[in-house]
């Protein structure tokens, strides 16, 4: 085989075989076939798109391409969950500890921000002595003693998505649905899933903005796990506004706090109890949603999540102090209110500007390898169909400098818009792909 | 600006300015903009394609990429040829000398082979002592002195070209009619032609294999060097059957020797004064083709022009001995002639079949930087269009081993077609684009 016919196949819109695939992905991890061909690959695969079987043979030569976890032993169906990625987005904080505390074991690769939505590591980084590097067996120890552990890439899972998404990110390939869905599915796959919740992002503050192109990579990442024989479920979720109240590392783990603690915001409880309850039904532990609600929803209840979330962050370094105060964690130098220039109902948050801002603020990264700010966030204090009254609050900007509120300011004023007339609340989860 | 940016703009079918090409050029040619984003952008203009406008600066920023050869103080109007390759084409050994015979300086920068068609600097190069590598310096010299010259590319004309075309050739991106216009007419621009007669091969044995395609990129070249203040014209000519008789190195120096005899096959001929004929009208020589015409079969049949081929070649250090008596020239080891099964009318003699037969041979190169034998090839004894009677002989081989025989014995018998119906001699010429 060579490479430059592979490429020549696929520009020319003809089907790659599986075999031809598996030694293209294993050939280039090897370092043997260079990244300009690899490049010239993605961008044909871009513009000529790949067949399901195709995206299913490049799901599995990269999940290949390194190690396989494989947590048979610790965890009878390892269940596992991923997000697209969107703004407030601190659902694996409660999520994992809640199915955990209903007896499913949760354990999980999570990642770091990049652009203008944030990473789960970077939020629980801001824990003082959190330890996010975890070797392989210390994810599986803890999986075993504590049934919940969140850490980044242990060693060598899928080291083709790796290498193969930093040169997509480079070569404007990122935008190819069987490419993003085959990056998901490889790294969910070497972390030795069997079942998973799908929260497939859309709107304004979502790398997919519009419903057609959302469903599309639902039902191709549940047609992978399908093939590849693990269970999938995705839910279409609405990304237009920021989820819950806090965007900002130190400001979404304390949310996260709150939420385990009885008192979040209900937007974002209700998305945790749906999540949690659907990675109990699919993970074999409970045997309807109605069932799995219940148990989600007494676990929260009566402090059992807590308690597991606490022995959690204890398990990883984590200074319980902060996590009990939550006072004590990182906090930016000023906090400041933006507030509604007139009365009116709510028609838009736009939660890219949210992020954004957020970024801006130096809470997220501009480019891989940047030092996030844990204390610095934004509250977004309303939600699209509320009212508002002329100098309510709409934001509250947590800040290090006065320029940097400054920097902001404009920006979040843009990201809102209120009318006279009503604005219905919008559609939480658009559909469920299964 | 930055890379990705431009990829994304290709990718998304949108058109690049100037400026934009021009940056990323000059970027890449520097070192500064990796191969892998440069092979992501030409698999998304291989499938998207370009305007005229962006191809023009393409071409000119390639053109610009390196030194610029100003030929106009030696040259009036510096006048040069391309082909776009073919098997047997070894026009450029008779028409430079005769061009020159003619009053009109010819300073060439010519290349080698590669895959099924020869390169005219290998060709010269079995002649004894011929040095194909020249300064600037000594290139201008020569032409101002003996008023022909032919080497490969002096020091550092379109290194952007070069680059690009060798990662191309690996990353499935060399079938582009805009990237092939712009590479060819950048090399032209930066080697200071400002007249050029382009010579586009369609058929078999050519890189465009249909007319439609042939016309497309002449349309183009010719619109390039319009936009670009050069004047250009370009033949769309056959090449399903090789041109000429001899296909090799030393055997085609022959048939080109042979011609400036005014013994060289008729269609070789005929194909050479049209081409120098048509150099002559657009280097303002002559005020017409008629006109021009008879100036050039002058020339040729006084001898003129072969008296101008003798100095050229000893210019560049070519031992006329084996000029002069072109037995010395290296030959075979062994000749066999491949005869005719039956009796007919020639159908086709498949040039891209007979030039593999030559590669397999050793007379070109399946990758750069391959040896070339310059004795061995193949001599086609007819044309389509002809009778053949059983047993007539309808190839000699030239060769160094029986093996070799053996290896090409089936691709030239499958080479030709004999009917016992009449076949119509192909048109030759199939159009001219001014």
């Amino acid at each position: 085989m060579r490479a430059v016919d592979i490429i020549a196949k696929k520009r020319d819109k003809q089907e790659l075989t599986a075999q031809e695939i598996e030694w293209f992905i294993q050939g280039f991890t090897r370092g043997e076939i260079p990244d300009y061909q690899v490049a010239a690959w993605a961008m044909a695969v871009v513009l000529n798109g790949m067949t399901n079987e195709e995206t299913v043979a490049l799901t599995l030569a990269m999940a290949r391409s390194g190690e396989m976890l494989d947590l048979s032993l610790v965890a009878p169906t390892a269940v596992d969950k991923h997000s697209t990625g969107g703004v407030g987005d601190k659902t694996t904080l409660v999520v994992a500890p809640l199915v955990a505390a209903c007896g499913l074991p949760v354990g999980k690769i999570s990642g770091r921000g990049l652009g203008f939505s944030g990473g789960t590591l970077d939020k629980l980084e801001s824990i003082r002595g959190f330890r996010a590097n975890l070797t392989r067996e210390q994810f599986l120890r803890q999986l075993a003693e504590v049934g919940v552990v969140v850490c980044g890439q242990t060693a060598d899972l899928a080291p083709a998505d790796g290498k193969l998404y930093a040169l997509r990110d480079v070569t404007g390939t990122v935008r190819s649905i069987p490419l993003i869905a085959s990056s998901i599915m490889s790294k969910k796959i070497a972390a030795g899933a069997r079942a998973i919740v799908l929260d497939v992002k859309v709107g304004l503050g979502a790398f997919m903005k519009t419903l057609a192109e959302a469903e599309e990579l639902a039902k191709l990442m549940v047609e992978i796990a399908r093939q590849t024989e693990r269970k999938a479920v995705a839910y279409l979720s609405d990304m237009n506004q920021p989820l819950g109240v806090a965007v900002g590392n130190a400001l979404e783990l304390r949310e996260a706090i709150d939420t385990l603690q009885n008192r979040g915001p209900r937007d974002f409880e209700e998305h945790c109890l749906e999540i949690a309850s659907r990675m109990l039904v699919i993970g074999g532990q409970s045997s309807s949603m109605e069932a799995a609600r219940l148990v989600v929803e007494q676990a929260l209840r009566n402090g059992a999540a807590w308690q597991k979330f606490l022995a959690w962050i204890e398990a990883q370094g984590g200074d319980l102090e902060v996590v009990l105060d939550p006072q004590k964690l990182p906090r930016s130098e000023i906090q400041r209110e933006i507030c509604a220039p007139v009365s009116g109902y709510v028609h838009r948050i736009d939660a890219e500007k949210v992020g954004t801002a957020a970024v801006l603020l130096g809470a997220g990264r501009a480019k891989k390898g940047d030092a996030v700010d844990y204390g610095v966030g934004i509250e977004v204090h309303h939600k699209v169909g509320e009212v508002v009254h002329k100098s309510d609050p709409l934001f509250t900007v947590h800040a290090n400098t006065e320029a940097d509120i400054q920097k902001v300011g404009d920006l979040l004023s843009e990201a809102v818009v209120i009318r006279e007339e009503p604005a219905e609340p919008p559609v939480h989860f658009y559909g469920v792909i299964e």
